[in-house]
């Protein structure tokens, strides 16, 4: 399981783990497992987490034996280290470059890859690795539904590479993809923004049904509008993120509660010189010091003291601002805080100290967190 | 100079590197490093760099051949590895805990090793540990001239801790420490902050003086004062950072050119499909989501191109506003990126490509950015 010759020491008690350290609540993260698995099935979807949130081969395996058909990957690393838990594989990225390129054709060849592009330039690359390799791989048009990050503008474009891909010997095409990332917002605003996405997507859909080249695969994703994903029309897979861990945000915009929230980091009060004020050992190298994308000031929640207002993250020190609670913690004590946007401080993290509350369980390696 | 069992791959050629790819600039590096260590010399002044900035061995020799007297570092992990280059080391961070005082009480026995804090309880954990290690450890009371992050609050608290250092068997009291972190700003401004922090300082110097307990080192830090530290009344060490690099926040306050920035970001241009941006393929994974601290737009700058803004950052996916510049990237391109904050996007790499221009001619691990 292990991707890198770290030596992994046996577990410590939970009193004795040193801090800042990310903890996953083994409980928590089953239950959002299942949870997800189960609206997929009830609703007929391929489920196809990404691998991006967690980058952790043995959540790859739980999300595999919950009932995902494979996984989204983001990176080459990615893809290799989940290459062993996913036999079918989705790149989420295109992917220039002859290095880039020959590591994702010297995956083991049972993995099924698919890559997901936007480009004749990014195809014809693919095309001819695939080619060079003697490898099949699937492509899927990434189109652009609204988020304005990536994908084929319009219908015409994506029937173009479309056809390329059709036509690419090594080539299988295999529908459409598209990042939902726009719609950040609660559940009861959802509706209209949803409709107006199945309405777009009816466009490719029918453009590419009339041009002889019907998606099979229409792949969708955004973490905020998962549970509506049954609305939007045509769809036959979903790819998810944070919500095997959640987050401050995925909490902060009602998709979760706090108690849903995996992933937490454990850190000490190391300093309360600064009246009003605490310091603890978690900064931006810990928690990553990214903006809440949603109501709410502050880097991170301070499990049990909503109060208190995670104000500022240096580089290893982060200001609680106590202004907001009686509360005073005493130097020394510890404290859990939940991040403003789990993935990134995952891919801060070289393990993960896994936890049934305070009991220690496990410990697993961030393995696809690197380049190399 | 390896601390772990990591393949290293022969260097590659730069046309070849795949992305994203972090590279140092070996000779802006060196000057870099010469011009600090000519200040730090010229006033007379005790150099110990910071290694969080740059977190590679190569480095910390680097600043060690150049005269730095040791390095400060900031977690148990950079201790252990520093220890290699600096027989000299001061934590900058208040420990806690049995875990990590255990792992500085078994630096090796050549180390020196002081520590910075705040307060009686945290010298209280140290002086106990340094006893049952048998190890003479140093004190530096950290003081708060302004920054509001740590430090006593009041020249009697810092005679309080002195006195408790000054009586611990195994400690020994040294002096004062003071991070500058509020004196963000461009050097013509300076003038005035920079004699009120003299003004603080001198009182904490003296009422420590007054109580028999003389400050032997007066250690400051801040890369913005640095080169205006000789107006410091009393200062008698340096500790410097991102100078070592350089980022798009110091040469936004004028601190140094564009030139001066040794480390980048090599990506290639992934998308241009949405009309006016192109996305490029390094993100918040690689390049962090911190705001400029001080004027400007975005989350980097791109080499060669300053009418373009790096506008928004997707976990691997950077968009490029291309709506201020006539340029128009091709599919496959590549570009080079000043992070923002340089620490922060060097905490994020494995590894970086050591290059002269564009001749790639080392590569180092980062080695002492984990935890364990």
């Amino acid at each position: 399981m292990l991707n890198r010759a770290v030596p992994e020491p046996a577990a410590p008690a939970f009193a004795a783990l040193e801090t800042p350290v990310a903890l996953v609540d083994l409980p928590r993260l089953e239950r959002n497992v299942a949870r997800t698995a189960e609206y997929c099935r009830a609703h007929g979807f391929a489920w196809r987490p990404h691998a991006k949130t967690h980058k952790i081969l043995a959540v790859a395996h739980l999300q595999r034996r919950a009932g995902a058909v494979g996984l989204t990957v983001a990176t080459a690393r990615e893809a290799e280290v989940m290459a062993a838990a996913g036999a079918d594989l989705l790149l989420a990225h295109p992917p220039f470059g002859s290095a880039r390129l020959d590591r994702l054709m010297a995956l083991p060849d049972e993995v099924r890859l698919s890559v997901a592009l936007d480009s004749a330039e990014s195809l014809r690359g693919l095309a001819e690795a695939a080619r060079a390799a003697r490898r099949r791989v699937g492509v899927l048009v990434e189109a652009d539904l609204g988020t304005r990050r990536a994908g084929v503008q319009s219908p015409a474009c994506a029937v173009d590479v479309a056809r390329l891909a059709a036509d690419a010997p090594w080539l299988d095409y295999r529908g459409l993809m598209f990042y939902a990332g726009h719609l950040r917002m609660r559940p009861e605003q959802q509706r209209e923004p949803i409709a107006a996405l199945s309405a777009a997507l009816a466009e490719f859909r029918g453009a590419l049904e009339d041009a002889g080249l019907p998606a099979e695969v229409v792949s969708g994703g955004s973490t905020a509008t998962l549970l509506r994903s049954h609305e939007v029309a045509g769809l036959t897979e979903v790819r998810t993120g944070t919500d095997v861990f959640h987050d401050r945000t995925t909490a902060a915009l009602g998709l979760c509660s706090e108690d849903d929230c995996a992933y937490t980091v454990l850190a000490t009060v190391v300093s309360t010189a600064v009246p009003g004020q605490a310091v603890i050992d978690a900064g931006s190298k810990t928690l990553s010091k990214e903006e809440l994308r949603a109501e709410g000031r502050g880097y991170g929640a301070l499990v049990g003291h909503p109060g208190v207002v995670l104000s500022g993250l240096y580089e290893e020190h982060g200001i609680l601002d106590l202004s907001g609670t009686d509360w005073r913690p005493r130097l020394g004590e510890r404290v859990r805080v939940i991040p403003n946007h789990v993935c990134v401080s995952v891919h801060l993290q070289e393990r993960v100290v896994v936890v049934r509350g305070e009991e220690v369980v496990d410990q697993w390696e961030v393995g696809a967190r690197g380049r190399f």
